[in-house]
């Protein structure tokens, strides 16, 4: 039996007009609420179009829209000569499946074990606006990147585009990008790699996961350096790859311990230039052995040439892709740091036999590379602004580097040591004198506490053996604050 | 005993000066390269620096230059009074070690099983420049896209970035930019969203990608439309799912198979508004049904709100997000084929429980995305761009499509029949008469053999079932081309 009722049933309808989007559509937002809710049931009869504009004070013509939306929804239907029902197909038990929306429920969804371990992560220290607290690692100085002329070559490349800009298919990137990346690693790195081999990514993480997920299965083991960047050591879990924690001492990686650990290891993570956040160089005999055992055991290596731009003394050994004569080495190195750290760009070079495989991948997972920057990216760099940006910055660096060293002989003398680092945005700090008594975490807490962010060297390691100190970002701390920052420190820490 | 030799042994250096780069990195690479390939053996003299010079007709400063470099890199060694030898702690199996480099080897790489897997699938077509075949599906035509005003709010927005913008650490993207997107879909979509649910991806891929990893285990199952576009099928795939492919009728994804199939799937992926590549809607019985199931199973949808903006006749029905009572709804969509394909802007707009959970993995996997767009697309929302490009490609599409049928019609009248859709960019063609005893598959082969890019419909399908047609997009085709490429289909399958 049809139920029918009349205009009563509007009151049910709970229509409160907003101001938000037209009325037609919140009238129909209402109707529909009335019904999945229940409040309107099944076979009811709503009032024809001209009673519900006038009870409701609408125009006959905005109601009407409203219905015709409903009934071509199939929540309406229209029978000759008696208007409109509410739809009888609906399933009767409709409001306890459909309860009034609480969209705070379900209070702790269920995740994947995966999905947990992703989400579990802490987060990192990350930036919130224009003022950072001193020490803050990682962070490079981008208040005299040229945004000036960045702005006019982003305008230039985008105001009369071609078709392959617009479109932009090509997994490896713009193919003019690639080509500037090429020349500069061969240039500034001793890479051998031609254009073919560069692919564009968003960053370390990026490249990272898709090596993992094109050279292993989940279970295989990668060698990890101990202590690492934590963002690597979370992209390797995420891609379901078994962590094989490798001691580093003073000439990087412990190959040999590797090996003893996990021989058949498919993949190793190193940082050979400059190892994050230790930043001691894998010395030349470490990169022989490091290869010679990726090629023996059909393994392949990640070469994260992190910091090479920022090298203040002396070069740079060479790198193990220019060392390697098998095509076992996938390098990567990211322009954020460089240039600024929301361009997200950063480049993985393949070895000659896996470029196909890296493509396809890549167009599985992402596609390609965002075009917007590309362009502009590959004319700052054939038109000379890299290279003077980057020498710019190594300058800059250098110097905040000295005075902090000099600032922090002065005030800190007898409780933190810091070491000249020939490279890099960050110096470790080594407690010294009664200091040495306390945890690295139990200072870096102290410090936090009075607005000095240097995050506990300790927090790097997994495992029992950490080394303890402190680091102290000062790429991007103005030369007038460093130091304030190290005489509040003194303070903190004569307490 | 360290052997010795004079001068002569100069000539295994092989220093072919080539005027790519400083000498004396030339030089530098010339030795490096004779002791790694064992033409200078461990212990070996090198001439003095003067002699060097004065051989290569170089400077002595630029030889130095190159010996300094290798005595700090360890390749050689200085004895006091005796000038350099070659270090002699590098290994003595050093040569066949690493031969001299033979970048195609190893010619066939050892991946990983998932890794083989991703760089088995097909690529899909992939646009090569200016001129596409007709009827390529899925490209949107962008030639009218405001590229001028565009460049302009890109240089506007980059000339004197804020910090916020320099450093962009927010893993849901620009805020701005999330609330012009959750404004956007409020209104036009009707979800229920505010900005801190939107989080900006780079395509359906990556939001694809991030969901199953976070949602999802290996091995975990997930409904799949059954046609589907195979780019989501490779995404699931290639996050390690265990795909549950589930029929489509004329209602949309048979949802009563999908129970039958696979009860305790974690995940349904759907393109509710226009099913892509049949182009039914899914109807509101089904939408309920999903729903249910979801909410009584635990599980999730992912709501691909496929071609939305481009519906030509009445408006979509409710989206799933809006009918969700319980937030088990992760909505996405793309905004690359409104604009223009290299933009690789998408959203994901996750139900609030997930929010969180969203935004660490995302972090993890890929930090947060790219900024440089960003800004000057929140500028093109808000500044009402947004909504009179998608009203002028609206007009333009639904003109072609009926510039298509009606020229189809005339043309290819007994061979294929072209039913009109009331959205998307493309059309399903079925085969007709005689045709009818082809395979698909062999149509579209003659037709590609004389240049016209028409995919078989049952290439969208797995199993025995399959529906034959073709794909014709037709979005991107110039007015004049559309009659001359289907008279050249009426010739091919005339012969």
């Amino acid at each position: 039996m049809v139920r029918r009722r009349g205009t009563g049933s509007l009151a049910t309808l709970a229509f409160h007009p907003t101001g938000e989007g037209p009325l037609s559509r919140q009238l129909y937002g209402a109707i529909r609420a009335a019904i999945l809710e229940g409040r309107l049931g099944a076979g009811e009869r709503l009032p024809a179009s001209r009673v519900l504009a006038a009870d409701l004070g609408i125009s006959r013509n905005t109601a009407l829209a409203a219905i015709d939306q409903l009934v071509s929804e199939g929540y309406l239907e229209t029978r000759r000569g008696s208007g409109c029902t509410v739809a009888r197909h609906l399933p009767d038990a409709r409001p306890a499946q459909l309860p009034a929306r609480d969209v705070a429920s379900p209070a702790a969804p269920r995740l994947s074990k995966r999905g947990r371990s992703l989400a579990e992560t802490p987060r990192a220290y990350s930036g919130q606006g224009a003022w950072h607290p001193c020490f803050v690692p990682g962070l490079p100085d981008s208040s005299d990147f040229p945004f000036a002329l960045w702005a006019r070559l982003l305008a230039r490349s985008w105001r009369h585009p071609d078709a392959s800009l617009i479109e932009g298919g090509d997994p490896g990137g713009h193919p003019g990008l690639r080509r500037a990346i090429a020349d500069y690693l061969r240039q500034a790195r001793g890479l051998r790699c031609d254009a073919e081999q560069v692919m564009v990514v968003s960053g370390i993480r990026q490249a990272v996961d898709l090596t993992c997920r094109l050279l292993l299965d989940p279970g295989d083991a990668v060698w990890l350096e101990n202590p690492c960047y934590p963002g690597i050591r979370a992209a390797i879990a995420a891609a379901a790859a078994r962590i094989a924690d490798i001691p580093v001492d003073d000439e990087g990686i412990v190959v040999a311990r590797g090996i003893a650990a996990a021989p058949r290891a498919r993949l190793a993570c190193v940082t050979p230039s400059h190892q994050y956040p230790l930043g001691v160089a894998l010395s030349l005999q470490r990169r022989l052995q490091l290869l010679a055992w990726a090629r023996k055991a059909k393994s392949w290596v990640l070469e994260d040439d992190y910091d090479s731009e920022f090298r203040y003394q002396g070069r740079p050994l060479a790198t193990l892709q220019s060392l390697d004569g098998e095509g076992r080495v996938i390098y990567v190195g990211s322009l954020s740091k460089v240039l600024f750290p929301s361009l997200r760009i950063a480049y993985l070079v393949a070895p000659p036999s896996l470029v196909d495989a890296f493509r396809k991948a890549r167009t599985v997972i992402d596609e390609h590379p965002p075009m917007t920057p590309q362009p502009a990216l590959a004319a700052f760099f054939a038109e000379g602004h890299l290279a003077a940006h980057i020498r710019r910055q190594r300058k800059r660096y250098a110097e905040r580097q000295a005075r902090l060293l000099e600032l922090a002989g002065r005030h800190l003398a007898g409780k933190l040591e810091l070491a000249p680092d020939t490279a890099g945005l960050h110096l470790v700090a080594r407690p010294t004198g009664g200091l040495r008594r306390l945890a690295d975490t139990e200072i870096a807490r102290r410090l936090g506490a009075a607005g000095i962010v240097a995050p506990a060297l300790s927090r790097y390691y997994v495992g029992r053996k950490r080394e303890a100190g402190l680091l102290l970002g000062y790429a991007a701390v103005p030369d007038d604050r460093i130091e304030p920052a190290l005489k509040r420190m003194a303070e903190v820490l004569e307490a």
